[in-house]
């Protein structure tokens, strides 16, 4: 058990960090830098911006290398984008001021094949630099090690179909349109299903799997599927409802087969949510026995700020590198102080 | 990664033990003994008891020093009762001859508060003799390890509760009449609930979790409460018609207050189930955020005999002692032979 407090510097202050700050202090972790590029935060004290009711005297700044230099961080907490190559350049940095990274980049839970380059680059530097880096949030514990513990009672495992979803009211236009809300069919089939995407956040996470039950991948694929309803809804992101028939979202379906015989489907969707909908997070292992589970409703954002922060520990206590969370120990909730939780 | 089957000897050749038995194989362990005292299993092959469709020369004996004497074993499975005072007997066989100890007594996944006297006698034969003995079944993961690794994406726990059922149509007509099955309320109130009863099996699951946690507990109780329908149901135990109004089972429910001021309740229903009724496995954490999860009607004999050999490795490679499963590294599914799951 270590007696001194964690100390965390809060790289990027949009939406979540403001949740990740609030569970930070909860925990007893020292906020001892924030960062962020955004003109309409630089300058706020994190008090302020996170809404803590008092002033901290750490000031949000856009100078990255200057608040790593003048603090001797544990940890850095590094949110902003959600994949690899445009998240490169912050991690480089952090790193290179020899302080741990855990990050909520939805590929940074498993980017080893999605973005072999950047992740083997920083494996080798976060070596160099004595330090850990590993993604965390939501997928972590519901979409990874959950799933993994729940299929340890079984004695056969044929199959696992997993699927999550979002409501993209919540992450604005440029979300929206990326999952074809309000296009009819024909522009979604030559815009979004025939185009060439992204791994979806569930593509990352079957892998994870994958590794975590030492299963090898023999072939990998993803479809988007338009999603359409027999009802009119109403979009406030697009401001305007979206007739009965257009597209109010899109699931993303990516299909993993094994070399171990065991195939994986999961599915991710993203689409406008009506009154009664909420997140899902729907397991079912076909086997012996068949076993479903689901979380009902997860609150997404609490979760995902949640996992990071307990995460803290478990990052510090890994060897140097790029750690996925599918091998480290196992995540716990920190009845008490977060660092009495640090075992080295 | 030992290169060597685990040799197993089956303690206890029942219902369940059919099921572990045909596990087992699938999984490379070899059986090298077979025990029970019932006259009408002693003598059998345990290819035969079990429908393995061959013999195996290994034959169900009612000698158990003999069997020990006889084999080498990594193992024994120990089944045949639910509480540890009327397990001790066979736990001690087992150890003295130097054999580990993996078993489904219900009483077994956390016996220290319950059974304090048995539980620290096998302890300290267990270290001489330097083995380990290890409860496990359903409670492990799902009762237990799996509540505990959902909460730690949580930032605050204000209170724990879990639901489980059973069939009592399942086991029989005295497991039937200690639930109250076909009694009238009256005689609910005056033979069991006023009677002092048993931990339910929840109550041991409960203080695992407390003690996986590490949380103290302040106090804790057990209230055994009827259920009844509106409705006729038939029991096929009793061989009647239970009329609407009269008890179809009970539930106990446990609960406890800790140090930390975190509350559990915890509730484990046995009852006459209805056509569509299955098993429970319902849990729902307070806090912040609140988090809801469910295994959807598990098939509880089967995952009970899963997670049973599926944590034979982690047994092998645990400490001496009496080791809670709580305690003891993460069990996994064996995608490859069982053996090739042991690190030491």
């Amino acid at each position: 058990m270590r007696n001194a407090k964690i100390r965390a510097v809060q790289y990027g202050c949009g939406k979540m960090s403001k949740v990740i700050l609030n569970y930070l202090v909860d925990h007893g972790v020292e906020i001892v830098g924030a960062i962020d590029k955004n003109p309409a935060v630089v300058g706020q004290d994190i008090g302020d911006f996170a809404d803590f009711g008092y002033k901290t005297g750490i000031i949000i700044s856009d100078k990255a290398d200057q608040v790593f230099d003048n603090c001797d961080a544990d940890i850095a907490i590094v949110t902003i984008f959600s994949y690899m190559p445009e998240m490169y350049e912050f991690y480089e940095t952090a790193i290179k001021h020899g302080v741990n990274v855990i990050s909520t980049c939805e590929e940074a839970i498993y980017p080893w094949t999605t973005s072999p380059s950047e992740t083997n680059r920083l494996d080798k530097l976060a070596k160099e630099n004595h330090v850990t880096i590993m993604g965390s949030g939501m997928q972590d514990i519901y979409w990874i090690n959950m799933p993994c513990l729940a299929m340890a009672g079984m004695n056969k495992i044929k199959k696992v179909r997993g699927v999550v979803s979002y409501n993209v009211e919540d992450y604005g236009l440029a979300l929206a349109e990326a999952h074809g809300v309000g296009y009819d069919s024909e522009r979604f089939e030559r815009d979004i299903a025939s185009a060439e995407s992204l791994p979806s956040y569930m593509w990352n996470a079957a892998e994870a799997i994958c590794s975590k039950m030492n299963w090898t991948i023999q072939s990998i694929s993803q479809k988007s599927v338009p999603y359409t309803l027999d009802e009119d809804v109403y979009s406030e992101t697009l401001g305007r409802t979206i007739p009965a028939g257009q597209v109010t979202g899109m699931s993303a379906v990516t299909k993993v087969q094994t070399h171990q015989g065991i195939d994986l489907e999961v599915e991710c969707i993203g689409k406008v949510y009506r009154q009664d909908d909420g997140d899902m997070c729907d397991w079912e292992i076909t086997g012996e026995p068949a076993l479903i589970f689901s979380v009902n409703k997860p609150d997404t954002v609490a979760l995902t700020c949640g996992t990071i922060v307990n995460r803290i520990p478990t990052v510090l206590d890994a060897p140097a590198g790029y750690i996925t969370s599918e091998k480290a120990r196992l995540i716990t909730y920190p009845s008490y102080p977060l660092h009495t939780y640090i075992e080295k």
